[in-house]
């Protein structure tokens, strides 16, 4: 392991110092800043997710913020799902593709007001792309990235910590659904929403200089539940099936290959970047899928996958793009990006580095 | 500082395994790939740069290959510096802006061939960018990210070491021409550039496989100018005052603002993008510039600059975007980005943290 800090192609988070003095041990980049992804203490950190509560920064999650006439068309070309029917104070998750139908991220987006919007990204430029689209098409939109940092509070008591700092109002709030509020004087928007299976909200910070006060009220308010530091955990991720963009994807990926097919709305206009080549993936046969994929052995391997080789009989037949050890299956698990042909239940060789490891093609998610 | 190691979005260089052996102490992510950026001994690194030869990974300066009957055509839309006169087997340095006239990359363009470019390009998603502006525009090009990845040999004994390698015949290179050339049977292309006043060539790696042996030949054949590892240095690029793109940028820079307006062709065609934009900003007025600074005290700090606030008489004039200890200068110095009204010479005070130290601006480069 080498050493990384924040420099001036890495911007700081406003809840940095907050994590550094919550003990944080590891970064990794992620739309230039430096998301934290450890504390030191894996095991905790995973507990304190499925059982209690857990405290992220997330600022790396930038928003796009379109506004303008045109805003929600832009929106809509950026999106293979259908938006016409998103509501203001509600958010959805949309896979966003290139021309070829190549998935280059997959947001959420929250509809503000029928002229303001934001793209809450994963990895990427976003805001160069959607400048691009809104530019070459001529539309009237102004897009830029806003003064907004997502911190998330996940777990099942999440709810109980976020009910505590801004009032039980929040219980109400559905999936995706988000309301503006303000604690201690500084503006925020709350969301049911969150990288993980387990429950939780995202609040979105809306005033950069204030991160470590409002990192400070909601550990303060998370106490009797015993909360404590963590990140978008990569077991838990993996064992729910969730997808990471840009980690389980590559420069040819569709989101029919990755179990986003159901979000995809093919009679969308023809003018809906990438619509008209996913008819033509869909029509023609989607060559790769993702599956799940468990070890035989209940062997506890280190770190995580790095698009490891999968083959069947001798032959190369896709990726493991990701992996972690699974306390609930007690097994190494992953999710595996093999060809379209491949089935369920089908043994495999993983090739790890000099090693070679006997697994099992599974259904995803694991839990 | 924390810690940092290859995962799934980081890519590994092919010179990954080689520079760790050869001690690589600290990293910092480009173009989604990990770039060594200390060895541990920044002294002697400096010293081999100005006065030996140095070695550098710098595979994140990743190609953005652009080939078909439109490539010339779309490397113009990209590029407002006119590129009309390049000359096969020859590069030219271009500012690539978005629609706003806005800086989003100073790569370098190769000609391959009448329908063959490529993009060396700094830390941003311009793989994306030009398939956006090709596919809106509906032209016949294929763009991809080939397997080249470059490694740099720099400072006055270049040339020795890498004509010891390749031959004499590169000696007669002049800046940024290059030619196929094989080692061993790897495949590469050798260009006289790099990211260094002091001189040098880059060698693109032109099979990813093969990055440990290329390291170690040019690493063999370097012992006797007592060649070592090293990266793109901070401090000499800073006394040259080179440009690091999304480091002294951010989201309103113009090349005007950061002396590249020489490489800007205002009658290039309408439809190059940001060349509209660029005229009416030439118009009106640049807003800001970029000097040198120097501070008063000889005191040695640790560390860069990211972006501190730059004041006369008590008023915010600009941002310090970068600084490091001269050991030619006996002093810190660094990029300035300040309002156009300021002049070489003016006293200012530069707020780092909790300290105000008092500085001068100066002119550009340093050495």
């Amino acid at each position: 392991m080498a050493e990384i800090g924040p420099n001036t192609r890495l911007r700081v988070s406003p809840f940095y110092n907050a994590t550094v003095q919550d003990g944080v041990t590891a970064f990794s980049p992620y739309n230039a800043m430096l998301m934290p992804v450890s504390y030191g203490n894996p095991d905790a950190e995973y507990d304190r997710l499925l059982n209690g509560v857990s405290q992220w920064d997330v600022s790396v999650e930038r928003q796009v913020e379109i506004t303008g006439p045109d805003a929600a068309r832009l929106v809509q070309l950026l999106s293979v799902r259908d938006l016409s029917t998103i509501e203001v104070g509600k958010g959805k998750y949309i896979p966003m593709c290139d021309h070829r139908g190549v998935l280059i991220n997959d947001p959420v987006v929250l509809k503000h007001g029928s002229h303001t919007f934001w793209l809450s990204i994963g990895d990427n430029n976003i805001l160069m792309w959607a400048r691009a689209i809104a530019a070459e098409r001529g539309l009237n939109v102004a897009i830029c990235e806003p003064d907004v940092s997502p911190m998330a509070v996940q777990g099942p008591k999440a709810e109980e910590v976020v009910a505590a700092v801004f009032g039980d109002w929040v219980r109400a709030l559905r999936y995706f659904w988000f309301a503006p509020a303000e604690i201690s004087g500084i503006p925020v928007i709350v969301q049911r929403s969150g990288y993980s299976k387990q429950g939780g909200f995202e609040i979105y910070l809306r005033d950069g200089s204030r991160g470590t006060e409002l990192w400070n009220i909601v550990k303060e308010a998370g106490q009797p539940w015993g909360i404590g530091p963590g990140n978008p955990n990569p077991i838990e991720r993996i064992e729910s099936g969730l997808l990471s963009y840009g980690g389980d994807t590559d420069d040819q990926t569709t989101p029919f290959e990755v179990r986003l097919g159901k979000y995809v709305d093919l009679d969308l206009d023809d003018d809906v970047i990438g619509i008209t080549a996913l008819r033509r993936i869909k029509a023609e046969g989607v060559r790769r899928q993702q599956l799940g994929i468990v070890f035989d052995t209940s062997e506890r391997h280190p770190g995580h996958a790095i698009w490891y080789d999968i083959e069947k009989d001798g032959q190369k037949i896709g990726h493991m793009t990701c992996g972690a050890w699974s306390p609930r299956a007690q097994a190494m698990i992953g999710f595996a990006l093999v060809g379209a042909e491949h089935r369920v239940g089908e043994a495999v060789d993983v090739k790890r580095g000099g090693y070679r490891d006997k697994a099992r093609l599974c259904a995803l998610p694991f839990f």
